[in-house]
């Protein structure tokens, strides 16, 4: 068995499970911390266990550039590299050529691109995708897709679309290693016709979980719930479902509502090294000069290390004078607001208590 | 009492000692790593104390002009700010003053300066210098010292050390908190004749311990070493003696035979961010690309939190890819190599065996 949902809300899709891996069981509702260069940057393995992470993402695209995903097989894999053991999720590879490699073509075998790092060419396959992820060692892997831009063309929406499911094809049949998952990602751009035809395509094939991609690329924030909304309940409660690249807290909140099982974003990460924070009550931006010498934690109800030991006029001291220690405390506690709003979903479904909780998580944020 | 020696090796001036302040006592020799802006760079002060830092030094200076003394004194002073219980010394800021501003005039009142974070202007004198450490509540305050470039003129000399003389003596006359103790700092250049009268001028004051200053300034090493051969012994042992900006692991060893007991230096922190690993067996490079696959820690011999979990390998990948955590792990390493190797210099002096300790330590590196 790979995945199992122990419990659903009456009043909704949302719901409780557990996704099996090599590495161990993950319980869902999940947030991953992206971790893209074989690091969760400025924290420790140690640090995210404490904070709650029980699984993390890495990034095919970075590792096979630097350091190469045959050096690091040959050390023992990625877990054992960057000294993390539980479960890793890799992404194929495919949104990062899209946004950061200099130049890229898409054609039938793969991605031709330039490295963002020192220019080199290479040829991101199906094929590749799969032989990096596995030679990483990743507890779950992900087909290759192609992105495709908000807004799109109806034809390349089409093209792209029907492009990923060749792919997919090509992924599935590359996989050596079967202990590790394989999830499948959903395309179809902003049309939800071609969402849940695509779905239901990629159904047919024999995939242990299923991505909802191409998402939060722009688009206005009802689409992307209403492409959620219309091509979730075409998934049998047997596979666990992911949304790549979500979101904000309040994003979670509703696709939790929705069913989905799975979430990674470089958010919380990402803005707590640009000084946002994020609390129960709203983000702040640690280096307004209100908080100069605001002797009060970050958020007064928060139980992180952060808030525990340092006041807002520290935090903002760090930020302003650059200092390695303020990205730290920084996404410390980002990463202990999401894993943290994570559990309180978890807690609130099996109470069977999840409306009340986000009538709650609305109503301390006015 | 401020000092204690509590014991001196038999065949030279190392020794064994305890320093009060008011957030405890210090054995020494002791190794302070640098705090610049309220903060070990990377390293949280929990991290620190596992380490076995005793006391840290802040920067008078960088404190000054960002955040300021007096935002600091409002929120409880230093510790409290960076969460740091344990003791504190300061130094007068005159060293930044000399090195990091954009232009300095030393006048007989103070340094007439511009701030190298936003240009400003400002005027340090003896009488601020104590005021700001007093309002960071620093457990040792350094008197306000003229800094000699190396080489210079026997009157440049001459003319610099008669004031940091007079500026001795107007910190003294400044200081209000008298629980909070104050170093004086020896000059005279690189003239053993000068270096040991100025030694003998600051001990007819009433300073609680003295540092040699303006060593390390780019002298051939053996100049280094005469300058506290000739000085340290007029010190009685009734007072800590400090030599400032040392150094090397060598530097460290060779100081305390000669009887220093107090010692701090950017090196570990500094060169660990840029990649250079102090070892029981010399130092190496991290970014070389002999380490690429070398799967080995850093030192095999090392039990530090780095070595114990990580390969020079990812290493050499954490720091390629100006990954954060690089600079912590690579921080880590470097503190506990010299955290313990003061700490293997007073096991050995407690055996009186600081000779054969001596022999070991430059055995290995050979």
């Amino acid at each position: 068995m790979i995945f199992r949902e122990i419990k659903r809300g009456s009043s909704s899709g949302a719901r409780l499970g557990r996704l099996y891996t090599r590495h161990g069981p993950v319980d869902t509702p999940v947030f991953m911390p992206v971790g893209t260069q074989a690091s969760v940057k400025s924290l420790t393995p140690g640090e995210l266990h404490e904070l709650g992470a029980g699984i993390i993402l890495g990034n095919t695209y970075h590792l096979y550039l630097r350091p190469g995903h045959r050096l690091i097989e040959s050390l023992g894999g990625l877990h054992r590299f960057m000294n993390w053991h539980l479960p890793i999720l890799t992404d194929s590879g495919g949104f990062q050529v899209y946004s950061l490699s200099q130049s890229r073509k898409i054609q039938e075998d793969g991605v031709l691109f330039r490295s963002h790092v020192d220019g080199s060419l290479h040829m991101l396959t199906p094929e590749l995708a799969v032989e990096i992820q596995e030679a990483l060692g990743s507890d779950i892997m992900m087909c290759l897709d192609t992105c495709i831009p908000y807004p799109a063309e109806r034809e390349q929406v089409i093209q792209s679309t029907d492009l990923t499911t060749r792919w997919a094809a090509r992924c599935l049949d590359a996989r050596k290693k079967k202990d590790l998952l394989l999830f499948a990602i959903v395309q179809g751009g902003m049309d939800w016709k071609m969402r849940c035809s695509h779905t239901e395509r990629l159904l047919q094939m024999d995939f242990d979980g299923y991505a909802l991609g191409g998402l939060s690329v722009g688009e206005p924030k009802e689409m992307l719930f209403e492409m959620i909304a219309c091509s979730r309940p075409l998934i049998p409660p047997r596979f666990p479902v992911y949304v790549m690249g979500v979101g904000l807290p309040e994003d979670l909140v509703e696709c939790v509502d929705l069913g989905v099982d799975m979430f990674d974003c470089v958010m919380p990460t990402r803005n707590a090294r640009n000084g946002m924070l994020f609390t129960s009550f709203g983000h702040i931006v640690i280096k307004n000069a209100r908080f100069a010498e605001d002797e009060r934690p970050v958020d007064p109800e928060c139980t992180c290390y952060t808030c525990r030991n340092y006041s807002r006029a520290y935090l903002r001291h760090l930020f302003m004078a650059r200092e390695l220690l303020s990205y730290r405390l920084n996404t410390i506690h980002n990463l202990h607001y999401y894993l943290g709003l994570m559990a309180a979903m978890k807690d609130a479904l099996a109470r069977d208590r999840f409306p009340e909780f986000k009538r709650d998580f609305y109503s301390k944020r006015q």
